[in-house]
């Protein structure tokens, strides 16, 4: 059933408004949320059907504080959808690379583009959000100040491409999930793939001996993210995304992996994403 | 040899100078850094005669863009320390916490201080340093605005406790590396652990295989860290950090790793650290 409302973090022109897109359609209302804390609450309290949450980034790697939103609260992973970014230099029409002075963007956005920005004696401004930095562009029309954001957010705010694509690597993506409220009534449809999280003892070779079980059961280990476990100094749980053909083999691993795991949770078990 | 010069992440009061003073004692100069990206740098083209990078907090977790600067760089880790990390509210003498509206301080403190801070309506702002929010306290003598940062300084630049130890963990710990420049002809000293990094194949169960090696070799996994392979979209290498006994158990251990990996680097092998 399409959801309602769709939180996301960030705002109109974004990366997680365009995930939402492609994944919900144009159907569910957007809800601009602040932070990544927010869009979870929007979703946990049921003002919003669904979340989008972007989890890692095939450049700038994981985020790892959403792995801990992940883990803390009462949401599951019912789906995932994978964006290709174009990051662009954005400034208000008329402008010249040579008139920039400060460029505005979400630390991830900067990072991506480190290289580029790097050949400039440009302050870097960190913002909460690369359609935001766009935004205030154009309401406060603020020359000498260009923001790193999507096509999306140009077309939006009416701002000029004055460099596009400055993201290092062409092959950028970003990988969200989608997050619904937990709901054992929830029917499951069919699954591909699966987002647990356990910790081990700390024995020697425990880890080793959950991955043999994981390539024993036939699954395909997609990522594997080490988190502090929280009050336990250097202790770690683990994230693991294992990839199936068949849902039904899903119940035989998790029966073994529960001997050989401790707090053993299935984050939820979704249908592989699309790329965009 | 005692380096003459030691570069850090941050300035004068900062915990990475704390960090340095603890591992290399008074002696020598710190040279302060903007970016982990100049530490390594100083480093390697030798203005510093080593340097100190935090590499993991016990709460926050991995900092991840140094994992990508360590792989890329041509310095070696021969040493850790591990500082107590003690956060406290600063601010100008004689100031109430309702006379504050905005805190500065780097992005890590701010979250390892979430809790606290949620409980007050100010405004967040990100800076590169505790250190330097503090002292741009004291230097521009801004009323109602408070810095996260540690002790030493709030000594230095003369600033009031207005909420000590305000860290949500009592636990809050943050592994530092020593690095050198890579040099062939350095001695190597007895060593306890080794950072490791690879990549392995795509193939099912490549990264278990690894990890049984380590642990049938008798070494203790003490951390596990998958990074995005630059250039191959949804590829990890893998950091590994191994502790032993016996140093000379290393070679037997890093001539079945090349068959089972790929890029089998190590990164150093080091005294396990003290904690401060």
């Amino acid at each position: 059933m399409l959801p309602s409302s769709i939180a996301i973090q960030g705002y109109a022109g974004s990366f997680h408004e365009l995930a939402a897109r492609h994944y919900f359609g144009s159907e569910p209302a957007i809800v601009p949320c602040a932070t990544f804390g927010d869009v979870v609450r929007q979703v946990t309290n049921g003002t919003a059907g669904a979340g989008l949450m972007a989890i890692e980034n095939s450049i700038a790697g994981s985020i790892l504080p959403n792995y801990s939103l992940l883990q803390r609260s009462a949401v599951q992973v019912t789906g995932e959808v994978y964006l290709h970014i174009r990051q662009h230099l954005l400034a208000l029409p008329g402008q010249a690379l040579t008139d920039i002075r400060e460029v505005h963007s979400h630390p991830v956005a900067l990072l991506q583009c480190a290289d580029f920005l790097a050949l400039h004696p440009w302050q870097l401004v960190e913002t909460v959000d690369t359609a935001l930095s766009a935004r205030h562009l154009r309401e406060r029309a603020q020359h000498g100040i260009a923001a790193v954001a999507g096509e999306a957010a140009a077309q939006l705010y009416n701002l000029e491409v004055l460099a596009p694509n400055i993201h290092a690597d062409p092959e950028n993506y970003t990988r969200f999930l989608v997050l619904e409220r937990q709901d054992p009534e929830r029917p499951t449809g069919p699954a591909t793939k699966a987002s647990l999280y356990f910790h081990t003892d700390h024995q020697r070779g425990s880890l080793a001996r959950v991955l043999t079980c994981i390539a024993g059961h036939g699954f395909n280990l997609s990522k594997l993210q080490s988190c502090p476990r929280p009050g336990r100094t250097w202790q770690y749980y683990f994230h693991a995304d294992v990839e199936f053909e068949e849902a039904g083999q899903l119940p035989a691993l998790l029966q073994e992996l529960t001997l050989l795991t401790d707090d053993l949770q299935v984050l939820g078990a979704y249908q592989r994403g699309e790329y965009y």
